[in-house]
């Protein structure tokens, strides 16, 4: 059932030792908005823990500084910015949480509402999940103080893109000054999400572009990451993730594509557009899904070519639809 | 004489006939600064037009497209984002207008008051000298159309790497918001600035990355730049600004150092530090200057070779010293 921001403020209020779940392949937003409202439920003296079914990039452990680590009977699950049950993680965890999501705040209109309650703000695009979040936060009347400013900023930061993508909107900046104040270390958070380079990173950016194809008279960019790559670099899948940008950003590029082969053989395809492209709908012909300009799936193909021809295929069809 | 923004604001709307004046070497704040105070003089009924004595970036045209070309006689002279006089362009062109500059609006503390009036803010640190230009226009009552909206935020986003720097503040957030309700392409803005991959620059990024080296146990960085480099990749250096951020992006870096050599044969380096090390400090040893955490200088050498190990001795006394 779809519910408001004051219902999901009375639902967090009522309830105790509630347990809270990212999504696998954890992000900023997610782990944002979990360990944030870890953070104010702890506060408010009642118990609450965060459970990720997956390797935290070792890059957000500043997060977790402020929380408590607590253990109790689960009474109450709460799954932040996740948009349909089989990203809660492995069939295992998957099997346990099963009809047991009670609360569910997101922002990802595709929302398979898998929750007993889902708040997905209807009348605005909310850049990150820790937007309609925090405004939970105010409809609670709970102190922001700066670890929970620190985890909703670092949500709308690397949601953003740093606020430069089209999903920011004048409210996410407003929310992010309303979190400056709180005198929040904003410029090594961002330094951290967007900025370090690694040797391992440069040597691993240098394999990478060297990939670089266009396709479809310069519409479309696609890099390419094999795990031979990691391991000449000596980096690994943890360090890939500012290369996604990077085929999007080629001058004149509607669809960029990132393939990875992951450790099991197979590949994944991060999909970024530029208007008018609708990033989501190339991948939901292969079951994925995300948002309008950033959205993700797996590509079948016994090897690197041919799930690149796969994914090429689809998006020629795109392209010709425009 | 230093002024505040109503006396500012006041000498704006008295005078007419102005000409703004950008620093060489423009970049989004001075060209921000002047293109929305052309187009708000404009907007008044008064004539006003824009100097620039150098190349103005193909990306920058957006700008100047709602500003009208007026052809008259100089009656008054404003110097937009001009820290110092020899930063308004060639000998000739500072000689003619050697103690002309009637108004100033800066936000460089080292503002070395060569004009008539100078606006700086004593009480904030603005991070563009957009933030007190808008202060400005607020003050005059004019209105901000979206032409002059997209001016301000390219400024305030270029200036401290879209929202990213420690210059940032919640007002220059506010800022921002603001200018985003006028309903600009704020993305397009950034993707242009921030974003827009050329397979030049790749090329480019590839070649200089290759020359990325490491100082002083790893707090120093530098990467260097030469006219081979632009030939072999088919670039030239309007392309070679984005590098300038990779240096001090390496992991435990302080202070990452950018050495470009130049057409006349000379080398200049563009310095970015991290907290706490002084970048206005190490290029004023070379005679230059700019801001804590981002300035530029001359570097005297024979070499490209000569010209690191100059920089390099000078940034290892700053280092040294902490």
């Amino acid at each position: 059932m779809r519910i408001d921001i004051p219902y999901a403020a009375e639902l967090l209020k009522t309830h105790d030792r509630i347990e809270i779940l990212c999504h696998k392949g954890p992000d900023g937003d997610t782990l944002g908005c979990g360990y944030a409202l870890c953070r104010v439920l702890q506060n408010m003296g009642k118990q609450a823990k965060i459970t990720v079914d997956d390797v935290i990039p070792a890059s957000f452990d500043y997060m977790n500084d402020n929380i408590e680590a607590q253990d109790f009977e689960t009474a109450y699950v709460v799954a932040v910015d996740i948009a349909s049950f089989d990203l809660i993680g492995s069939p295992a965890h998957r099997e346990k949480y099963r009809d047991r999501v009670d609360l569910c705040i997101d922002h990802h209109a595709s929302n398979t509402d898998y929750a007993k309650y889902t708040l997905l703000e209807s009348d605005h695009d909310a850049a990150a999940a820790a937007e309609t979040l925090l405004l939970v936060f105010y409809e609670m009347g709970v102190e922001i103080d700066s670890s929970v400013a620190e985890c909703i900023y670092t949500a709308l930061s690397t949601d953003t893109g740093c606020f430069r993508y089209s999903n920011t909107t004048s409210r996410t900046l407003r929310m992010a000054a309303d979190m400056v104040d709180k005198d929040i270390p904003f410029e090594l958070i961002n330094k951290r999400m967007f900025e370090t380079r690694t040797k391992t990173y440069n040597t691993l950016e240098t394999l990478v572009l060297s990939t670089l194809s266009t396709h479809f008279d310069g519409l479309c960019a696609v890099i390419t990451i094999t795990q031979d790559m990691y391991k000449q670099s000596g980096s690994d899948e943890s360090e890939s993730h500012p290369l996604k940008g990077i085929p999007r950003q080629v001058e004149g590029v509607l669809v960029g594509v990132t393939l990875k082969e992951d450790a099991d053989g197979t590949y994944r395809a991060s999909v970024r557009t530029n208007s008018p492209v609708d990033a989501c709908r190339i991948c939901a012909h292969f079951g994925g899904g995300g948002h309008k300009r950033a959205s993700g799936c797996n590509v079948p193909g016994g090897t690197m070519a041919e799930a690149k021809q796969n994914i090429l295929d689809v998006i020629r069809t795109e392209l010709e639809a425009l």
